[in-house]
């Protein structure tokens, strides 16, 4: 098809959306290794993750066979709100680089919460009230879930309590502030609200805090507060569920104009956007339709596929939570303190981790310096200024753009853009100062770390 | 027609988008005045104002006949990164609100500079790149227009020297990062680089700035640099040309889905959203072919249209620029200092306070209070965290809105959601803390501003 056929911008018909989320575990031969009990060691019951997670949250969870699961009528609604995210053909990214490639994103920013969090966000939200609880309990690094999770909230007026690493809590306000709008109560972490915050603190007391920390103190509200759950943003089963609208979206509009894309390239920190992204693509190779090369990106400075190892690992620095099986650097790993983009989880979606173990997708990391650097390209030419986290797969997709037009191949090349960096512009002014680095743990720190993996 | 047959949000097919922009002058018995040389109180000629402005954008001002413009097919071509905005149906507000109102808006918000703003900005980007010129510069207070203009230019790779109001420059780094990724220079104003800065801080040594000062220092920058020429966000005609843009495709919309509005409503700085948004609609009710009710809405501590007077005044407080007839406050006036939510210009648009004069539309004015409950209402059910501008807007609808469950009247409203708050959160904290007042000025007050009003 020419130009003038296929728009610019290809948003969904109400009609053309997708009315299920596609359960990429089903078409998997090598399912995604179970959850373990970190007292235990056995797989975790759906009756002990009840404790934790709402029930039908629990059941999307440990459900590898199920395909497809509806989209309940509620969470379309609200879909509606923001949803369809419009696919758009990177021209003016395509001419700045003098490529023969087409280039294609899909871009989840244009909601509040800045990012395709949301997506999920509001499907817990959903199960939450559905079960009757009061609220639900998270943490939050730099804000961007915690954003999502509230917003969801004060749709279905449920109460959420989130726990925000200190040090984001102090230099982001902002993020804190757009919380308090959608009436989230924003708690510090750690805190003096709970018993492993009051240890921490004793400990550590001018400590800043950190992911694991959080986790640990929204873990034991939930537990600990009938009427209440804990949810998390990423690297569940239950959470790339959620994200699969975004690959059931492509693939649609992509069907619709009979456009292939050859290579599909997304960032991953846990692993939420990028399975959400690829899920109906991944599908049609696991089932011997189609092929496609799948690139996932990461910082270099937090290299869990391409410098981590497949192992059981906690998911928290606290070791509160059930064990997984994914690639990891070790739960203790923290990336280093000038790095800027996101992406710092030490862990990775088990079941990205069993398809690249599976060698049914690629990795590759890139430094930050690079990643801004395309996020400025991008930016100018295409408008939007990106998230950190989503200029990992802008640099990647510009590298593999700059390849075609060394060897002259005509490539289709779709990249997920999860959101904006209008909360992000503190690491903006250091790339612009010259104040950012590139700092790469060297091996033997990486071994130290990997040396601290429980034995399982 | 029912719901499922309108859209939630209604989004024009490229082949539908408007090909043309809509000049409302062409349609007024009343022309508004001209602008006068603030010299000889002559009318300034197209000869005196292209030392100022581009030379087809002099055209433009100056242009009280031609209906139609058709947009240059480069302006087309970046709207197409970011439009059509979508009409939404507030479908969540109208059951909060219980009204049998039904409730639209156009949401102008979803693209980097977060406002409407873009939609001028890259039209006088255009006309100073065609033109061969070697940049633009500007005042910008809040940001908004200076990260706009920062981006049409990045996009033609034209230089822009903004001059940001030094006390914002200083509390909003983030917009001055924005400004910086595009490739903008962002100066405090006032500064040392001008005459008239230089002359201003010699006297007032600590003084923070304030938007007449940065526009006095814009247009001697634009003069005295060959290949520059000074531009301006709002209030001129060629201003309300362009964002007609805005009107012409909600009118597409609506008239695609037989949607008649009965009130529509804008925020009302400047005027460039107002105006922009009611263009078309405007246009019939002068033609007699339908009617509407349209109203303006000011904040309570900036009431030009409400409180002030239809005079000749500067545009500037530097008094360097053209005079223009007006709804004034006077040149010197400026909002208290806790004023929060933007539209703190002294004046209005030449065309709308025309027309209110006339008497073809209403206006109304808020406190600020108000304003930000109204914000914080429509954020929570209907997700988009709105700009306190913006914000105004929404308030005045849910006034009308809650009058309709009063009377039982099914009223159709539309309004404009111009933007998003994202970097207003200073003002969002403001409000949940308790620290935001409704200040009025007095009419002792505003009679002194009246007093020092040029004569005319």
């Amino acid at each position: 098809m020419t130009r003038q056929e296929i728009p610019y911008k290809i948003y969904l018909t109400e009609s053309e959306m997708p009315q299920y989320w596609y359960n990429l575990r089903a078409d998997m031969k090598n399912k995604p290794a179970p959850l373990l009990n970190p007292g235990t060691h056995q797989p975790m019951t759906a009756e002990e993750l009840s404790g934790v997670f709402c029930e039908e949250l629990v059941q999307q969870e440990l459900d590898n066979d199920t395909r497809e699961y509806p989209i309940p009528q509620e969470i379309l609604d609200f879909y509606k709100m923001y949803r369809p995210s419009p696919l758009v053909r990177a021209y003016c990214l395509e001419k700045k680089l003098k490529t023969p490639a087409k280039i294609y994103y899909k871009f989840e920013g244009n909601n509040t919460s800045g990012s395709h969090k949301l997506n999920s966000a509001i499907a817990q939200a959903y199960y939450a009230k559905k079960q009757g609880l009061k609220g639900v309990t998270t943490e939050t690094g730099a804000g961007q879930w915690g954003t999502a999770l509230s917003m969801a909230c004060a749709y279905f007026e449920l109460d959420c309590k989130v726990y925000m690493v200190k040090v984001s809590y102090e230099q982001k306000p902002f993020r804190r502030e757009v919380m308090r709008v959608y009436g989230a109560s924003v708690t510090p972490s750690p805190s003096m609200t709970t018993q492993v915050g009051r240890k921490i603190l004793e400990e550590h007391p001018g400590t800043t805090g950190s992911l694991g920390c959080a986790i640990s103190e929204a873990v034991e509200t939930a537990v600990g507060n009938p009427g209440y759950r804990y949810v998390l943003g990423s690297v569940l089963n239950q959470v790339l569920l959620h994200q699969s609208v975004i690959g059931m979206e492509t693939k649609i509009a992509m069907d619709k104009y009979d456009i292939h894309p050859d290579i599909i390239i997304g960032c991953a920190g846990g692993g939420s956007n990028l399975g959400g992204l690829i899920a109906p693509f991944m599908g049609e190779k696991l089932r011997g339709e189609a092929d496609y090369r799948f690139i996932a990106v990461e910082p270099a400075s937090c290299p869990s596929l391409t410098r981590g190892v497949f192992a059981y690992d906690f998911a928290d620095t606290g070791m509160v939570c059930p064990l997984a099986k994914m690639y990891t650097l070790g739960s203790d790993f923290i990336p280093a303190p000038n790095h800027a983009g996101g992406l710092r989880y030490h862990g990775m979606s088990p079941i990205l981790s069993q398809l690249y173990d599976d060698g049914m997708m690629e990795a590759v990391s890139v430094p930050q310096t690079r990643v801004f650097e395309a996020a400025e390209t991008f930016a100018r030419v295409e408008g939007i200024l990106p998230a950190p986290e989503s200029s990992h797969a802008i640099c990647a997709a510009i590298d593999e753009a700059v390849r075609c037009r060394e060897t002259g191949e005509e490539k289709t090349i779709l990249f997920g853009l999860t959101g904006t960096g209008y909360f992000d512009l503190v690491a903006y002014e250091k790339f612009h100062d010259g104040k950012m680095d590139d700092y790469v743990p060297t091996d033997e720190e990486l071994a130290s770390f990997r040396a601290r993996l429980p034995r399982i």
